[in-house]
């Protein structure tokens, strides 16, 4: 079997700490196993703004090219507020540069962590579904865009090519769930959002045993929190896929867990925990480090086909929240290592 | 005192049903008092393709223009979902027509109906916030608007002056309230909300006291379910007002009570319920009258500085609410009729 190349992006704040339990859990899973990977470290983000001036260098973007997969834990924060480039600048660059049009974001509550959640039990449970969102063009890429002294304007153009691959990725995952797509969009009022609903549309032929909703993005923000149940793939536009998915994030309570890959067609995917780089408890050692380690776990499943693995990672990871060995954000005592340490011991035991 | 011109636009479906009860409840609350008013019915929405042809007649617009204030209830429906121009193209339309820039949305959870809350009790508890909703620009208006074959594309736009004068509302309204003001925006990707950003920078020297803050929508999407009592006055662009006054209106309970304003610099203010025209319950009298009764409300104390009436409803909205007599989605049993009849009793009680 070949070795896999990753490319490690540490990022800024936690990122570094909750990168290193992850690799931790990733090396200990796959010892005395088939799966060889090596790791290749790139600056990014605010790391990357300090030594080398931009947020996504090109050796970095080189690096990530010639990788298998990419893992990137968080960046940003109050250090590169003021930096003419913020680190930011280069999340949007790197999904442009490596094509990664889709960003997967599953939603699915966990019943322990579930009582953290600031939503009813009665109301989240059974809540496990997906937001696909479009992720390299509408308004996020539209031309023209421009400040100007006395008004702004930002454009957001969707072509049928870009509007179909994204809705192919979400259609072919719901064959394999429930069979059941959400195209969020606002129709009512949107030019795109018409367009999208036409390519669903005609999608829906290709994919006969689908079931096909449309759900205006103001109506979604409220289903998601009546009715989170209801979902299972849903495929949206760049705008409301940040919003959104952010917004369900909450529903699990327990944002510290929650993993997101990155794809394209071509290139390595990307996989990264769906929260900051949290420069309140950095250095603390009490970051949460199963976001990263579930990171890991979708790269395994996603990019190498490692499903038993990836199915011993889970249920380390899960073992360990039964037994409550979790960090603050969770409502538990443990550091960040000590949940790594626990990780570990699970797989192994 | 002059006899104040209230244009009426009853609307679909339940439309009707709670804009009658809420013109009876204005006759109650007025009598024996200085307040005289004139009640002139325009077709709007669906009724109005229905006997004209168009969603937004002429006729209606002037209508509208001639009065003090426009009630409207809810419109469209299954009805017109396939007429050439759909019922909501006329609340756009309206909404231009009378300079209706600036749409607020009360999201005040009463401790009665919070148990109807998705959300848990300790997490909406002292939730009080208002959201001022530019409301005739950007995404919703921009040029060039176009859907072709291959690709299609929407402009949001803004100009300094439109962002000025909703910032002004909103900066005003919170001089009343706690004086923070929290500007929604997505200033890391958009150059519309870096020039947001820069207004509000700006207008904060005219308000020393106003403690402002800047969120991203993605963020506050969040905020809004987890701590919804961070904020007093959210302040944002056409677009993201939509979706998140929406998700916030979930956190009460009580979607069948709220009502709203839409407001411009000169001409009448449209006060109407948040909720649609719910054909589901159309027609069989169970239909909650209180969101036309709350905008009843807001319309005497916005637009006719009529406190002591406006008072006298909430007082008596709130006994009807103590004393469980309310409809099925506020969990109880009453019609329409018997939740009219009750707070027109409370209100002479
Ligand atoms: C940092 C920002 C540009 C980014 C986005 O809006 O895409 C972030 O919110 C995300 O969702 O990854
Ligand atoms: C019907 C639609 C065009 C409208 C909007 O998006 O403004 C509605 O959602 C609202 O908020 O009043």
């Amino acid at each position: 079997m070949q070795i896999k190349k990753i490319a490690v992006l540490q990022g800024d704040y936690i990122g570094p700490e909750i990168m290193n339990s992850g690799l931790e859990v990733l090396e200990a899973v796959s010892q005395e196993t088939n799966f060889e990977y090596q790791i290749h470290k790139y600056p990014f983000g605010g790391e990357a703004i300090d030594c080398c001036g931009e947020p996504l260098p090109q050796s970095t973007i080189e690096g990530c090219k010639k990788s298998d997969a990419v893992l990137l834990s968080a960046i940003g924060g109050p250090k590169w507020d003021k930096a003419k480039i913020r680190p930011e600048a280069g999340l949007l660059a790197i999904r442009n540069e490596l094509g990664l049009f889709a960003n997967i974001r599953p939603t699915k509550v966990n019943p322990i962590l579930a009582r953290k959640s600031p939503v009813k039990p009665e109301v989240i449970q059974d809540t496990d579904f997906v937001i696909v969102r479009e992720l390299t063009s509408g308004i996020y890429f539209g031309t023209p865009r421009k400040q100007e002294k006395y008004e702004a304007i930002d454009t957001s153009r969707y072509t049928v090519e870009e509007i179909e691959r994204i809705m192919h990725i979400g259609f072919e995952m719901s064959m394999h769930r429930k069979k059941h797509v959400t195209i969020v969009d606002k129709a009512n009022v949107l030019a795109t959002s018409k367009l999208w609903r036409k390519v669903a549309q005609k999608m829906n032929n290709d994919y006969p045993e689908v079931v096909v909703d449309y759900c205006y993005v103001d109506a979604a923000a409220m289903k998601i929190i009546t009715q989170p149940s209801f979902f299972d793939v849903v495929i949206t536009a760049n705008l409301f896929g940040d919003i959104l998915s952010d917004e369900a994030s909450v529903l699990t309570g327990s944002l510290g867990t929650i993993p997101s890959m990155s794809t394209g067609v071509t290139g390595p995917s990307l996989y990264e925990p769906i929260h900051g780089s949290a420069p309140d408890i950095a250095g603390r050692g009490i970051a949460d480090p199963i976001s990263m380690i579930q990171s890991i776990e979708m790269m395994l499943r996603e990019s190498f086909g490692e499903y038993e693995l990836a199915d011993r990672i889970t249920n380390a990871v899960e073992q360990a929240i039964t037994k409550g060995i979790v960090t603050p954000d969770l409502g538990g005592t443990a550091t960040t290592k000590e949940v790594t340490t626990q990780i570990i011991e699970n797989l192994r035991g």
